[in-house]
């Protein structure tokens, strides 16, 4: 199999003080066209470091992949370390000279002298437009040497450099042969261990595949592989995935690599319904994570972050009584929270959150992590859907730290939306 | 300096399904006490691919911190794979076990039997008690082959076991002398060029100090290091970092790692001042950062994502004329969005943001990226704060993706809201 190495460049990956997320997505990108990252090397803004580490990975494979250190400032080192190690002069793109002129002019600001050396390029080597940033990618090969690409640290601008230029650059390089197959369950409402205990029979019954479990804070996927010879691994992988999805029925919420933000959009949007929504814990992350993705005004009126009690009363109509008598964090309250933001806005379907995501706050009656949720349904959704009752309600009361448990209210709530809006209706598990 | 090395388990790592934010995580946290990560090192869930590289790295520094693969499920290899590189049987923990059992008993759940795994341990080798999971930490140490440490990969849990047990393990085993030390200065309102440019001669004149200019999506952060033999260096630092504030002035927001909203929150309860949002492109996020921290009921009163035009106007009194006249993105309307919200729920201060962000939904007037920000204040606290006007009002065009523009609005209304609340107030520039 085709292989390549990555280096991640930067005093701040080093010292932990930026998560490198660009390995992970190269990673995932190139394994989907069969090209294997072997190995994952971090060093610091360093000549030497630099140099050394690039030196020994092209030794290894001839194709290594750099990220970062290619900004304006005195502590990014890449490209001249780069140009040296391939014994290269380096001279101005014109061209993206102009192009960065361009771009500040039309922003109004003047272009700062700092940003000239971004447009510096080793004499040889190939320039990669950047569309969104002010350092363009570089691609500089040697025979004998090997095959160098230096891109930015900034996530989106390494993406678009990758899609636009080097994965083709890459597939025309090396010569791919049978990429690795694999396919993604992605399911809700069911801890990683209940999941195991349901499937262990089919898991040890899967022939070439093997089955990965990706236990996430708020959810578990799962993954299955074929890897090597094996004929028609599509039908293989398929006819497995069937197996998995049958025995796990609606646990299963999609088996690609769908959010299930954008799936409950994407439910909504199909159904022609819209949707309120009522945050206390989750402090706007459901709204948020529905938001992430474009479109979701096809959907989202309004959502309520009813955080204090003069909200939940003033805007999403909760009775003071029902706050005296239950508290905010109960059946009750998610049942007028719901149906409160549903009709305020006039929408067809709306969830409440409201629980204890700590750390203070906990009783032993309501322990932190304690969260009730409530799906209101309009009459008329309610009866299509097939539902007896336009509401449902559900308690959790989910482990971990205050981060964990507003991503797990969050991730529980969108599933009781998915359920809810699926005609065999159910509800999540704990 | 003393140095440990990052064994990182998972083939979700490899492929690049899972970001590994852990090594990050452990890497800063040991350079505050001395201690430095020479290398990290990902392989996959193969028995053989662990305990090569466990061996490799234990013979490099002796002492090696792995992450992941400590589940319930088959392909959680770590623990036996460990145990055989030792040479230990395994038994299984009683006292563990009567805890795995407690836990589930609690949530009235029963346990599934897979968990029983999670409750062996290598003869000789010692648990770590784990608050949150259901994984222990496992310690265990030979002469001749070094020290291993074995971790959830659940950050929160891989947090605390470095907290309660592992930091104080390696500060124990490991003679740390002179730590590095480094001090942080965030900045809000100006890009990584113009910081470049404002602070060059600084820059070139730090003496044994390194400076790195660390950017993210939406903001720049500076870090100053001291390494190696320097008399004094939190002197040395100290004065560094007051030439660079003075300098940079308003632009500066934190000398530490404070996250701008953790500030926000601060200043608002310092000042007893509360806060409400009318959020429209970005959807909850600003809610959702302000909540992330505890204790943010003390100021937040309520959100409003008004999505829809419709919620604009029946929950934060956007007038119709303002919409039809100058449309949601617009000054008018964050205006209006900002006194309407602040005025519904009675809160003494509101942001609102309203904008385009993307990838559709662009013209030549209003590109996406376009982003309009109001403050409002009450007329008390703007007479307080010294403002003449309680409306501060603000236009952007922020550059990336969707995801960028997001996150970028949402530190402008942020540091909008942080220069409102200082007293000789400011309005950050593009």
């Amino acid at each position: 199999m085709p292989a390549a190495e990555i280096l991640a460049i930067g005093d701040e990956l080093l010292l932990g003080e930026t998560v490198d997320t660009n390995a992970a997505w190269i990673a995932q990108r190139l394994a989907r066209e069969g090209i294997a990252i072997i190995r994952k090397t971090t060093v610091g803004d360093d000549d030497t470091a630099i140099r050394d580490a690039l030196a020994a990975a092209l030794a290894r494979t001839g194709v290594v992949l750099c990220t970062g250190g290619l900004g304006p400032t005195r502590d990014d080192l890449t490209r001249d370390a780069v140009a040296r190690l391939y014994g290269r002069e380096q001279h101005v793109d014109d061209g993206w000279m102009t192009v960065l002129r361009e771009r500040y002019e039309r922003r109004g600001i003047p272009m700062p002298e700092v940003n000239r050396v971004q447009a510096l390029l080793p004499d040889g080597a190939t320039l990669l437009h950047n569309p969104t940033g002010t350092a363009p990618g570089i691609a500089i090969e040697q025979v004998g040497v090997g095959l160098t690409v230096l891109m930015p640290g900034v996530p989106s601008e390494m993406r678009g450099l990758m899609e636009a230029h080097v994965v083709p650059l890459l597939l025309r390089r090396l010569h791919v042969a049978r990429p690795i197959r694999s396919r993604m369950l992605r399911t809700a409402g069911i801890s990683e261990a209940a999941l195991a205990e349901r499937i262990d029979d089919i898991a040890l019954d899967l022939g070439p595949l093997s089955l990965a479990f990706l236990p996430q804070v708020a959810s578990v996927d799962l993954r299955l592989t074929c890897r090597g010879d094996v004929a028609d691994p599509d039908a293989v992988l398929a006819r497995a995935l069937d197996r998995l999805k049958e025995r796990l029925g609606d646990c299963v919420y999609a088996d690609d690599d769908t959010d299930l933000a954008v799936l409950v959009g994407r439910m909504l949007r199909s159904d022609g319904l819209t949707l309120a929504l009522a945050e206390s814990c989750t402090g706007g992350l459901v709204s948020k994570r529905l938001s992430d993705a474009a479109g979701a005004s096809d959907f989202l009126l309004a959502a309520f972050v009813t955080y204090h009690n003069d909200a939940k009363r003033a805007f999403v109509g909760v009775r003071s009584e029902t706050l005296a008598m239950h508290g905010a964090v109960s059946e009750q309250c998610a049942r007028e929270m719901a149906e409160g933001a549903r009709t305020a806005i006039g929408a067809d379907v709306a969830a409440a959150i409201t629980g204890i995501a700590g750390p203070g706050g906990g009783s032993d009656e309501k322990p932190v992590g304690t969260v009730w949720y409530a799906v209101a349904l309009s009459p008329d959704v309610a009866g299509r859907l097939g539902h007896d009752d336009p509401f449902i309600t559900r308690k959790f009361v989910h482990p971990g730290d205050r981060s964990d448990i507003r991503e797990r209210a969050g991730q529980t709530a969108l599933d009781m939306l998915r359920r809810a809006l699926t005609s065999q209706h159910s509800v999540p598990h704990p």
